[in-house]
């Protein structure tokens, strides 16, 4: 028999839930397995390499996301496309966290209800869930925790609480949907978070870069592979490494250039986590953004400075790692970038 | 009046005290300036640079310890060194964190009570203040956190808290030393890990390399300042940085080669912080340790595996750099390392 949430979303939780299934075959079969004692392998151009997960690459393949609940999921789907959460009603997640952008609004800093632009640039929801923190300053641990700010800021949604879970309570569908997956609590905002949190956990999705590291030679280009050696000699994996090609750690920008005289005067948003932490060590720090889809989602960097990821990518070179590159080495770099990009999914973020 | 406390340890105290208004004072100079508006430099041969605090520059100065307690760092001084907090009052914090020996044992795993070895090296106290994290693994948050680990260690100092604390009781210079300090506490677990933590707090001290970033070009070697460029340009400070010149992030060990298979095989201390986490990414992760006072905590690693700094170096560069450096490269980077020694002070750790 259905139940009134399954009648009220049953296409979309069908598509998604079957979605989650592939996903979960996909990508449980390239899941890394506990190896006490790895070999010592290199990743040849185009030779299968026959370690899932080699030990001596700095990138892992994206693991098995554990236990999504399909109909939370999509609750939460809906919640990210909610405007009533919103103060007025005009604004969602989604209005910055395009999925059809990359996850994000396209823009150097975002346009706030009231047409005031926001001080950082929109980070992408896409990977949102492999980070260690959450923001460009790491000041939210959780997904959940993450949600407050949006909600309450007076240039994003500019609502509350009360406001927000009070307006979702005046829609029966939401009433019931809640009721179902949430029995005893109901629309809360622990719930709304729990839903809108479990949604973002179903959005890390695999590229052809994990097939290449579990061993499919021919998944990403010749360019790609030249790349990703560049990208691992030249020390970017220093900081953009692991599950979610970085958002595993905190670095300065403008660790070995000045990154903030050259683009010319400082704002508090540069200041990074030292606006958290008060540590003078912390200023100009920011948690190392996935790149993970970073094609996806130009202009790059907390101030959205870089428009194309070229630019990103030689700026990075100079002030992270202290070195000119070429045009060539630049190239084969951004090849390498592009294999990070999940294709659209029916259903899934880029639809 | 003197108090019982300042009749007990008037001397050490003051002895300390003159040192902590000496230091704050060396410091409070050096100490960096909010500096918003940075503009571009790079540190010259010799040419002093007018900025105190280089936001080019990857690694920070010490900054000014703020408000030691003279006392406290001075009963914590006496307990670090205090046999009875051990199970059979043989062993001391200092037992393994010898301050003549850079704040570690010489040895590349620590022999424990029973004669037992430990599983990892023991990271030096110098700097252990300036840590993000306690341990190799980062699993204890605090300092004071910290130290239940080895008070309860079968192979370490294998007592408890009631123990130790009833043995500390049946000194009176304790009892009175605690009274004062502690109003209403007196010996307690949380006081004498209060106590302890003061002393480490106070361990972290300037070096030839401080004085350098300060603007005093002369202050170390032409060969460590090719070492201090190389240290950047090869990408050394991606990891090692900040005022710790590490001890502010993790790290995966055998990032671009196969540290472990090289090695040849691994133990359950090799996962590193997955020991923590449970997160396969984190397998093989450990806490970037700070360079300060390297040179003297031979042998290296969280294994003891590199018996001297230069072996130490190019392990660096090969496993977490992916290339090969000469014999010079490394002598210049072992110059520089040397310059981040501090000089033994009076009363202070190297006496």
């Amino acid at each position: 028999m259905a139940t009134p949430f399954q009648q009220l979303w049953r296409p979309v939780a069908g598509v998604l839930g079957l979605l989650g299934i592939g996903l979960a075959l996909v990508i449980g079969l390239s899941a890394p397995e506990p190896a006490p004692e790895p070999p010592p392998t290199e990743l040849g151009d185009g030779a299968p390499s026959p370690f899932l997960a080699d030990r001596a690459e700095p990138i892992l393949p994206l693991a098995a996301v554990a236990g999504i609940d399909a109909d939370k999921m999509a609750l939460g789907r809906k919640l990210f496309h909610e405007e009533a959460l919103s103060g007025d009603g005009t604004v969602s997640c989604a209005t910055c966290h395009d999925l059809g952008r990359g996850g994000g609004d396209a823009r150097p800093r975002p346009i706030g209800s009231g047409g005031a632009e926001g001080v950082v640039n929109t980070p992408s929801i896409l990977n949102a869930a492999l980070g260690f923190r959450q923001f460009w300053d790491g000041r939210a641990a959780t997904l959940e925790d993450q949600i407050d700010e949006p909600l309450h800021g007076p240039h994003e949604m500019n609502s509350s609480w009360p406001q927000a879970v009070s307006a979702l309570g005046r829609d029966p569908a939401y009433q019931a949907a809640f009721a179902m997956l949430y029995p005893g609590g109901g629309i809360t905002a622990a719930n709304v978070k729990d839903a809108l949190a479990e949604f973002q956990r179903s959005l890390p999705a695999p590229t052809p870069f994990d097939r290449f590291l579990a061993g499919d030679g021919s998944a990403i280009s010749g360019d790609a592979k030249a790349g990703y050696k560049l990208f691992k000699s030249l020390g970017c994996v220093a900081c953009h490494q692991g599950t979610g090609v970085g958002g595993n750690m905190y670095q300065r920008m403008g660790l070995l250039a000045d990154y903030f005289a050259d683009r010319g005067g400082v704002t508090a948003a540069d200041f990074g986590r030292y606006n958290v932490t008060g540590r003078e060590e912390d200023r100009f720090v920011f948690k190392v953004p996935s790149l993970r889809n970073v094609a996806l989602t130009a202009p790059y960097f907390h101030d959205g400075s870089a428009g194309t990821l070229e630019k990103a990518v030689r700026a990075m070179a100079r002030y992270q790692l202290g070195r000119e590159i070429t045009a060539g080495e630049t190239k084969a770099i951004v090849a390498f970038l592009e294999s990070l990009t999940a294709p659209p999914q029916i259903g899934g973020p880029g639809s």
